[in-house]
């Protein structure tokens, strides 16, 4: 049933939270969202008064932001793109104030089985028990089934998604040599890297470079190993950032035990995302590119194997703010709502 | 004994070429290159003719290429920055010639051990047999002892250059687990993808674009296995295309055994590279970029390792046009007549 | 009345072609269109084989390109992607063989007053004169009028869409000192140099580069002054290569006579270009910038005022691709079919 | 009298102090540069702990930066790479202080003729007028006679350095027409703007980005119509920023009363710079573009001129960090020490 819903949108001045504001502005079951502000934007009234670049795609109001005004709002469902911190308290008072709310929140807060593991990777208080017990993970090419009745979906980090989805095949049909080890290479675009000016992100420390970081303590390992099932010590997750605004590759190694032809490999794939539109396997010996994915909300997937069917590489590719963020939370939204997964991602 | 060298250089059209031009323009040691150019070219008379934004920096003449011209020009030592085809049939043809000359190939032609490895991987006739007998692999760091009598060096190519530096200190010791394989994610700006106009380096098609290609297939897979005394099968290679001009950095991963400390690792690596001035070992936990070593002779590298000693990442960062190429031809004719390592290149 | 239409592409393998493409996919009033391409793709049956990244978006038929198969094809309007040779034979063949075809031809042929014109600025024979005696020059913000009648329509070159836009205003309402002349300094990203690989389109040819190019002799030259009316010798205009993909931005200077209040000049922009959704003006002090007209069909107009009132500069924007060439198309199809001006462009 | 010179560097930490510091380091004049630091950085004891990518290039003693330091230092030359506001206050001290120092100071404090001109321009108090009128501004070009004597230079800003260059024989053969304005539209890339992280120069805003900025305000103005004798109000100069990290290109326009021929034009400029090694002028019809002066301190010029001999365009082009600030304070230094005017240039 295709009514439409009513939402509300917490945090729009990061990279994420824009881009969900336009794919919102155009969603065919979406009438106006409500936008809500922090302090330094209190007096700010409609959305092109934030974003002059939005006049003539629509517009929505915007209101100051509280836990109240939000939970009061009449929003069915509210999309969270705040600082860890921000959620970590936000969701659980917007669940208590209006249990019939429902969150897709895109921090990290609430995307872990454990509530330690948050609070190990993120040096941050650990996320409510009771909240995160219910929430789900919200990668629907995985858990679509759990959509529909979430009250409280975590919306997966852009890193993840690839990976994830890049390899979950694999791992599930136990064809991979565990023993050897899996190596996931990274690369990311800057929004990646937040809106807030650092030196890291000036144009003229990015342009022309290229550098590896946070080398075994990337926050988004553990939600790639929750998902995959693997072995700390038998994983290996890099990260890296590309001159390029938008768009993630992962470059994902593997042995297979025993040996397989590409055929096979191609067709596991298909299988496994087989309905799923938003998943684009590519031929055998077709590898993705950054280009295609770009400003999109698809994950292309190509793969190459050795002559001898034994070392494998997978090329996992989407677009970090679409896919990798605010495209998946309206994926989400699709999914607990029951409208067609692609609507208003095309 | 730093007496001047004569010195010729065949093909300067191509970005390896116009590097060398400009590095031997400034060198101490060499008076005044001469340019050997094809037909197309025949009529020109000096370099700035050909790249005027060279005007200031220094000229030098062109003279229309032929074995014989190169063979009686006086030239001691000559570059070649050719195809591979061309001097597959040179370097035998210049050194019957004139068996005074020294020459040092920047093509893949003179590279292997043995010559069938470059027709297969090459897909091109087989060096000579006897030539390549007697050709020196010119990475200094490794083979600096054979250079001074050497009449023949074969230039490294780009992306073998940052793999075997970055892991050859850990391969030599024996400190790598060999069962579990060795994977190396390479990327690399677009000059290393050549001068010539195609699709694939068209503006439009690199900007804001990142993928990997030729996995598998990549022709410079034997020289990094050669030299790291690699199995194939236990061994990833797999490259990829920057959005920039200028620079390859490539990511090793590997496990250890047994088990080391960070302080061993990074004593590995300063004791064999201990007087090599172009190789820069960077402290624990410090990893190298792009910009750092762009436009400059250094390959710089860097680690992690895990808490437990056993997972490795090194990141090995260099310019593909100056230790990838022109520079490393310079460093190799240093060697060659004993001058200092790094006369030229700072 | 908005009822669908039928619509044939001439022309896809460029850049412009393919963003008609994309538009048309998506555009609510098509049904499917179908592309015609020429022999070298004489096997391609859909557009996905050619453009495997349009995968999920939509696909649409492909077919050998003849002017019979065009003409009988059952399309109403067809949209000219092509060479201006291959349009000033194709668009009075295609009128001839089916007088109720309509035709956007987006290449130079039938974008001037007179046949001269074209011929003397393209280098090419003149188109024929009493097909381009019915041509209407697809500038809507200027022309609309006559769009619906309209059986063909000249697609203006995206430079020209720029400065005539930016300027048309002052011009008609006589504002400018035309005595001390008109200077319009635009910048192009390098989607609008065109597909074909060149030396001058070599990633690192125009990346960290820029450069002016054309002076004096760039073809969007008499477009300009057709519309704007000014003589030759008090009007420079000059194009400059901006290491981008996309857009355009054009910087127009002139001097005011009598001197004018920033007022004034804001609000001869709004009256003139009241009720046009797609060209957005900025409030003084305002300047546009090209990533909030990349992507779209907007084209975004601001200026800036000497303290005298009497220097002026105004900046005008668009994407080359957008509002400068495919989206002006559908703009025009919207035109000529009643529908509403915006539609599938938002 | 190429004796060498002992010098100090106040500020560093900036873009062209970086690029200031790798140049003293290798010019052959030069023993060993002091540098003095900012409390921040009161711990440094080497620029390469500051800069580890120097390493191999050679290194440099820092210090505690105060007045007395640098006075006391034995220094006979100082570079000031410091704020306007710094500047203001250490020129008349360190003069005051050591009488026999001599300074380049890269701000903008003692640029103008008249005190009053900063102070209104720059919004900040005026410099001393004792002080400034000793002062020489440091465009070798123009002003080489003064360097041997001068106790304190004024280094230009790098967008008066390409506009004054450009167009300063044309004005002094007054042979252009005044009445009808000249207008100047430079492009810089964003080294220009500074290293401070800033909303507008963070990657994801300048990439694949193009604005105007600062029309009418840019305080590089007065110095403009300072060295070129202009009226304010016939004359525009707009400044825009290049998704680039270094260069400026200026596109500078107007009248020629009488109309002349190219040769002429190219005359003029011939003679003009005739000695000048740091101006290459371009061959009629020829444009100079980014890359080539990139990296350099060269000046390159081209023009192109209407057939009618009116209507003329004047590129002009160089490097912001080069000949438009460290370079150029290095050419300083040769002309005051009567070293060559290339040395450590090239």
């Amino acid at each position: 049933m295709n009514d439409p819903v009513r939402v509300a949108v917490v945090g729009v001045t990061g990279y994420a939270g824009y881009e969900l504001a336009r794919l919102l502005l155009r969603h065919p079951h979406i009438e106006s969202p409500t936008f809500f502000l922090r302090e330094a934007h209190a007096n700010v009234r409609c959305l092109t008064e934030l974003f002059p670049q939005l006049r003539g795609w629509g517009d929505a109001p915007c209101r100051p932001l509280s836990v109240e005004a939000v939970a009061a709002s009449g929003a069915e469902v509210v999309f969270l793109s705040t600082p860890h911190e921000a959620s970590l308290e936000m969701v659980p008072a917007l669940l208590a104030a209006n249990p019939r709310l429902r969150i897709v929140d895109l921090s990290g807060a609430f995307r872990f089985q454990r509530p330690e593991t948050f609070a190990q990777w993120y040096k941050l208080p650990a996320p409510d028990a009771k909240t995160l017990a219910e929430a789900v993970y919200g990668l629907p090419e995985l858990y679509a089934d759990a959509l529909p009745k979430a009250r409280l979906v975590g919306n997966p980090g852009c890193y993840p998604t690839s990976v994830i989805l890049g390899l979950r095949p694999l791992v599930a049909a136990g064809w991979m040599d565990a023993a050897r080890g899996i190596v996931c290479d990274c690369k990311s675009g800057v929004t990646g890297a937040g809106k807030e000016p650092r030196r890291d992100t000036h144009f003229v420390e990015v342009n022309e470079n290229f550098r590896a970081y946070n080398l075994f303590t990337h926050r988004h390992t553990p939600e790639v190993t929750e998902h995959l099932g693997l072995a700390a010590g038998d994983f290996v997750f890099t990260t890296h950032l590309l001159p390029v605004a938008r768009g993630i590759l992962s470059t994902l190694y593997g042995w297979l035990k025993p040996a397989r032809k590409a055929e096979e490999i191609e067709a596991l794939y298909g299988k496994f995302y087989n309905g799923r539109p938003m998943v684009r396997i590519l031929p055998a010996g077709t590898l993705p590119e950054l280009q295609h994915v770009a400003r999109t909300n698809f994950c292309d997937i190509g793969f190459a194997l050795d002559a001898a069917g034994e070392r494998l590489v997978v090329v996992s590719c989407l677009d970090n703010l679409g896919k990798g963020a605010a495209g998946q939370a309206v994926q989400n939204l699709n999914g607990m709502r029951g409208y067609p997964e692609t609507a208003g991602l095309l």
